[in-house]
């Protein structure tokens, strides 16, 4: 274990292959399964770090690609790191910027070496190879570095899926090669798309190299959930037990639900601050769009459940005048209740690992958030 | 004095009419000189209450214009009136409509009976007249209401003001024949344009009426601000010492300087909320505008005098980061440094004033203003 790193599972589910582990960074301490907020350009969006840290949130996530591009990794290192130039005091992951030059960026050129392409903010030119990615990474000052992998789409044939795996194990090794950065830990990332040998066989070359957590890539890209849980039930298990586990964009809450069984320990998705800023809050009992006429004079709470400052102080009928109204703190206190919300729910499922009764807490919950929500089931 | 409001001079100043007041609302007790901040649709734009509440302030202000079309003041009351709708637990005042459905309504008519317009929002046709606003007023539930008065533009002629002022005059006395809501002050409007004889006249006729406090309307609309300037030193004076003398819609920092000086007591402009939306700061040492490029790498605060969180946390650089990849915290931090900052600076006012040194005070904070900002002079 090194000082800017370390991981344990402490204790395990017996109905499942759920587990609790203990994640150290250098700025952090927290216990998995774990869900990590998105703050793409340095700012959850509509949160102060404070808010975010009240929902007993420690590990949050910002994006490479948006970052470097503005207002630019150099400054971002002057500036003191991330962390200190968002005044988030605890643990950052970021990501490789990989996934975002190939769903944002224009003009792209992809090759062994790397990938050319314009900003989609001002057209200027940029490069990232692995060998920058780690480099920014490095200048981002980050907890969590993850490696640079090619994630084809989630329709892609068998043979890109394996040429795209190939690269990404070739683009980990020179990863690894560059000097680790202080107080950085670096994931590497699992490829192989719907196809479960390459999966498994990727796995296999991933974790034989000296990452300190695993990940799987090229989830959540377009494939049929129902296909992600039965993947998800044979990779989980077969991931190294003593690192952590780590699958990348992931989810509903449902999504969660599941791949905490199959023994995932970490996960991000833009889904609770992004639905949040169209009106749409997630709780215990499904969803809540609060667009709808219906809440129009409710003066019952978000859910009744839920024990954040939102559902503390406001009613319904006010969240739905902000949104009709156009007023930014709908968008702000329904992030807030949302942020809330997965932190509970991880929170809720370690509880129940720790209690030996995972298996039938996910269901519960699971046909909870079902009976009112038939479009969450992700089947 | 009735139990719903009371106000008594506390302090005056030696060197000037400034002064120092006690205000009771049904719902706080406060020090004037006060600024309040404007909620405009049941939420100070960006702000959770506790933010605002954080501030020192405890007197805010929403237009009943708005709240009348949406959600509708009916509903409101059902809700259980705006405070609780918005869980502002604090005083509120509300305006009486008439200088929205001036400047935003459509397809307005207006004679001695009211005004009929159409909704900005939905084109809907509704009614105001002085009846209906002090009852929607009422049904709003806030702790000081005005009366419905006729505001002409600052470039009106002497005969078209004169005509206004009447009306205001005819209008002040059919809401006082309202029978006035529990909990809730009346406040009637003086007019006149910039012609200092009617304004003289006008604040004798809506003196003598039996309104807990007294206000200065059609200030603000267009006239240049020298001209204000002479008026309130006019006016200030004159005003009913007993009662609290509140100055509508205005200002920037230096407006509540010089008004002050003249012996104001309330003041409210969106300005420190719909500035910090544009980026703009208000500072001791004059504005800051975050969007120029000069702050890029600016690791100072916004204001190095200024003891709120916003200052306490986050550097200039970071700041104008959000502004320029359009984070919604950047308009929301804004607002609350600028909302902190109006309330430093009637607090300093009112420190000045006790100790009576208060137009000494005013001109050193006025030229430190100005040294950075020539264009916020007002002269």
């Amino acid at each position: 274990m090194s000082d800017k790193f370390a991981f344990e599972v402490v204790c395990e589910d017996a109905t499942c292959s759920a587990r609790i582990g203990k994640l150290r960074t250098a700025r952090a301490e927290l216990e998995t399964p774990v869900f990590m907020p998105v703050g793409t350009q340095a700012s959850v969006k509509t949160q102060a770090p404070s808010d975010v840290a009240a929902t007993g949130s420690r590990l949050i996530l910002a994006n490479t690609y948006h970052l470097m591009l503005r207002p630019g990794a150099e400054l971002v290192h002057e500036l003191g790191g991330v962390q200190r130039f968002m005044a988030w005091p605890h643990a950052l992951l970021t990501d490789s910027g990989g996934y975002q030059v190939f769903s944002l960026a224009k003009l792209r050129k992809l090759d062994d070496d790397g990938v050319t392409f314009r900003s989609h903010i001002d057209g200027s030119r940029h490069a990232l190879s692995p060998e920058r990615s780690m480099q920014v990474q490095a200048l981002l000052g980050s907890d969590i570095a993850m490696v640079l992998d090619e994630c084809p789409p989630g329709d892609a044939e068998r043979a890109d899926v394996q040429r795209a795996l190939e690269r990404t194990t070739r683009w980990a090794e020179r990863c690894l090669a560059c000097e680790a950065a202080a107080d950085q830990a670096r994931f590497g990332i699992v490829q192989g798309g719907s196809f479960l040998d390459l999966r498994v066989a990727h796995l296999e070359t991933i974790a034989s190299m000296p990452f300190e957590g695993l990940a799987l890539g090229g989830f959540s890209v377009g494939e049929a959930m129902s296909v992600t849980y039965e993947l998800l039930g044979e990779l989980g298990p077969r991931m190294p037990r003593d690192r952590p586990r780590y699958l990348m964009g992931v989810g509903k809450p449902i999504d969660l639900l599941r791949a905490i069984a199959a023994g995932i320990d970490m996960f991000d998705c833009v889904l609770p601050t992004r639905n949040a800023r169209n009106a749409q809050a997630l709780t215990w009992n499904g969803r809540v769009n609060l667009k709808q006429a219906r809440h129009r004079q409710d003066q019952a709470p978000l859910d009744a459940r839920c024990d954040c400052p939102v559902c503390a102080t406001y009613t319904r009928a006010y969240l739905r005048h902000l949104f009709a109204a156009g007023e930014m703190l709908g968008p702000r206190l329904l992030t807030q209740h949302n942020l809330h919300f997965y932190q509970s729910l991880t929170r809720a499922a370690r509880e129940a690992i720790r209690e030996r009764r995972y298996a039938s807490f996910a269901r519960d919950a699971e046909a909870q958030m079902f009976e009112l929500d038939e479009v969450n089931t992700g089947r």
